[in-house]
């Protein structure tokens, strides 16, 4: 791709159980000049899809709003239930500045799709992260809180109102909050425990809003499938707070209960420097540079 | 750049000492079409110069002669002595496939370069690695043996016939090891001891050839500006053993001595999936793939 301008968009669906929804979804990323689908990856305890497409800032936008239009269309909330907290058909939709953009090109796309999927699809758009038109709906966490059941009342508050669209719920699509950030590593660590406060507890211990790591929000999330739980983590900031941080103060954290790691995985994509930090730590390399990165040197 | 073919090369000359010199050298790699310099570091203890560039194959082959002749002019042996063993001004010269080139191809280039340096130069050349001539040749070590000094008596003995060149050490650039490998990593490992002894016995231990990892090449090495040693690694096929389990190795190695890691380096470059695939271990990540590192996607 010789793009000169790269923007990453990671939107986030509320089907993770039905492929062919799923498909009819994501196809409105495939055979799109411009645009260039790099992963989707749906979790059936969470009843969710991720995902990660990227392409040249005018292209990526028509085709996300296509595909916002597919979900809304297909997807019913009122028949949802699933691990993951969710507000709307669509639940997120992110971008994040990736080459030749800035963030404050990020926030401008995040707020003209808003605008564009509220007048197409009446839905109410929050806008988030970066994109927040007040400090405290920066968080997705708290514009989500109550979920699409409690939306039906929130979204009547002052506080709650709006950024686009009508102050009402979308009957079956709910709402959906739309913003820019920087990359996230969706990592996700597993417990040999089948007790689900206790994943939570680890949770809360380890993200921000809890006294934990600064760039971390996490959660627990029992893996009904597997017998076991989880602690799933957005960091938020690799660059700042890297994924061994996390890691390892999960394995302390669960000390206390007994608890170990069994494994852990990567959601959707994860930017080279995540994990090659990451083996810097573990492996004491110092004086490292991403320069010394064979692919990083032939990509310039 | 949009090369459809690269080749990777990374010729090691035995001087870590003098920048003047070393800048002269590497100057035959500088503002060349079609060549890339991308890295070169120098160390004082081993009195060696490591240097990485990419380029088509055709553009790459003019500039390694240059450079070659450029060392051959400046450097002399019999002034020379440091802790890395070296037979030659230019010590080895390997080529590596890296795009739309294949091992052939590579191999095919090392016999050109080989015949056209000793042709130029009057310089020995042993062909090795792929590119031997013979099975007891592919080692570089064996190929080495004696050094310098040693070779002008070993280059008289029919098996240590040169391929190209005189059978008769360059009396004061020696000996030249060219040819085609696998891209290999350079792993150094920091023990807190000053001890050559231990460090080298960790290195016995750990390597291919005294029962250690398949695709482990290591050496001690005394650093003596810094009062300890090092485990000098080569990986040579990272993908099939990979840097943590030297990593692992050695710290089990070094505990019957009471000895531990203190840090370890990465010297020159190092393609991406050989740290990631150590995240991978330390963070015990689950069917991970490379395609989901965000830019080998977009490389494609």
């Amino acid at each position: 791709m010789s793009w000169s301008k790269i923007m990453e968009c990671v939107p986030n669906f509320s089907e993770g159980r039905d492929l062919e929804k799923i498909e009819k979804i994501v196809s409105a990323f495939r055979a799109k000049e411009g645009v260039k689908l790099l992963d989707y990856s749906n979790d059936t305890d969470h009843n969710r899809c991720v995902v990660t497409v990227v392409g040249e800032p005018e292209a990526l936008k028509a085709a996300v709003i296509e595909a916002v239009g597919k979900a809304v269309e297909l997807i019913d909330l009122n028949k949802h239930e699933g691990q993951h907290p969710r507000m709307g058909a669509v639940d997120v939709v992110p971008f994040i500045p990736i080459k030749g953009c800035t963030m404050d090109d990020a926030v401008a796309m995040s707020k003209e799709v808003g605008a564009k999927i509220a007048e197409l699809y009446n839905l109410p758009v929050f806008l988030y992260e970066k994109s927040a038109s007040a400090p405290y709906r920066e968080n997705l966490a708290a514009v989500r809180k109550g979920e699409f059941e409690g939306m039906a009342e929130k979204i009547k508050q002052p506080e709650w109102h709006p950024d686009f669209g009508p102050a009402e719920r979308h009957a079956t699509a709910g709402t959906v909050a739309v913003g820019a950030r920087m990359p996230l590593v969706a990592f996700n660590i597993n417990l040999n425990t089948p007790s689900l406060d206790i994943a939570h507890s680890i949770a809360k211990r380890i993200r921000f809003i809890g006294g934990g790591l600064r760039f971390c929000k996490a959660m627990g999330v029992d893996l009904t499938e597997r017998g076991i739980t989880q602690v799933s983590i957005n960091m938020t900031d690799y660059s700042k707070t890297a994924l061994y941080q996390a890691f390892e103060m999960v394995k302390y954290e669960a000390r206390r209960y007994g608890v170990s790691i069994v494994g852990s995985e990567i959601i959707g994509l994860v930017p080279m420097a995540a994990l090659i930090d990451t083996a810097e730590y573990y492996l004491g390399i110092e004086n490292f540079s991403m320069d010394q990165v064979l692919e990083s040197r032939i990509m310039e």
